[in-house]
């Protein structure tokens, strides 16, 4: 398969672009692709992202970003990185690049523990991954053409631990190729509309 | 106690006005609200309510829209309503709104069935319940001075049927007076972080 991966210069896309290699054609996309340029909170951007690849079997994302804030510090402006970047920019590779996915291939986007084990300073976060899983779920029953549409949900990974450990006070972190594997069942596999939970 | 009601002129923000109204002040808000005017998509028009309405001991939020489009014709400028009033303004209440709320008081937003049972047509709406549920369960965790925040998610409600059940094939509606009453759950009992599912 040829499969696009955003973000792939990122501790868990590296280990995800890493674990598809050896079968699969990998297009690596990014800030600072290898391969070709994209910022997803520009939907102008990713539209010339699309053009440029062109047609795909799989499009991975493993990128987007949101601010972390006490919820009484957390303002409607500190709110919209998660808004534009994790939660649209997601959404948004599966709006503009459905028409560039051949038929029966699919989507994995990436949502995350937070929002099922909440943390401090994580209420943004989980808002965007939250509404990623819920569009999943439901854009599954209808995306066209075979089209499958996953989410992966990770732990904190034991590479983020000694940087993120103290956010996650108590979290048993997993090794980011145990969250690898859950892209290539997404991938390689034929289920749809599902969260994989790699906690 | 003193509630405001955002979306009070609504089939459910009606209903949960009248469920409370026996032993609490309400204050009706809305696009054309019988006490105060609220575009809950505008954070500038949110603070403007607070001003005029003060401290309050709780705030109901039963309004918010999205757009219902199918996936292969969702864009993401047809999703930006659900993005701008069902999320973003529902999480604005809250951000906006922690400051004028008493110590112990509590905020109740409203998510929706098909984050979790999925209809056609229904993914911008189910992204925006999704991401709503979401901050919900992780903002109780950190919201400051006792005050408690929670969500309900009703199925399609009885008086909607005639005009709604064509989108929900298959299910089973509920009375509006069911759905008012886990909105006074949320208000009088003591849980918080909970989305109380009425299906």
């Amino acid at each position: 398969m040829r499969i696009l991966v955003v973000g792939a210069s990122g501790t868990i896309g590296k280990r995800v672009a890493q674990a598809l290699e050896p079968k699969h054609e990998i297009v690596r996309a990014g800030r600072n692709g290898a391969d070709v340029s994209v910022d997803i909170t520009s939907p102008e951007s990713i539209t010339e992202m699309y053009e440029k690849t062109g047609a795909v079997d799989a499009v991975i994302n493993a990128s987007g970003g949101a601010n972390f804030k006490a919820v009484p510090d957390l303002t409607p402006e500190l709110n919209e990185k998660g808004i534009e970047s994790k939660l649209k920019g997601q959404v948004n590779l599966v709006l503009l690049g459905q028409g560039y996915v051949n038929d029966g291939g699919s989507f994995t986007l990436t949502t995350g523990i937070m929002m099922d084990d909440p943390i401090p300073l994580g209420a943004s976060a989980a808002m965007a991954n939250g509404g990623v899983k819920a569009f999943v779920k439901a854009a599954a029953i209808e995306i066209p053409r075979g089209i499958r549409i996953n989410c992966v949900s990770p732990n904190v990974v034991q590479e983020s631990w000694e940087k993120l450990g103290d956010f996650f006070a108590g979290f048993n972190p997993v090794p980011a190729d145990r969250v690898a594997r859950a892209y290539v069942k997404s991938v390689e596999g034929a289920q749809t509309g599902q969260n994989y939970e790699v906690y």
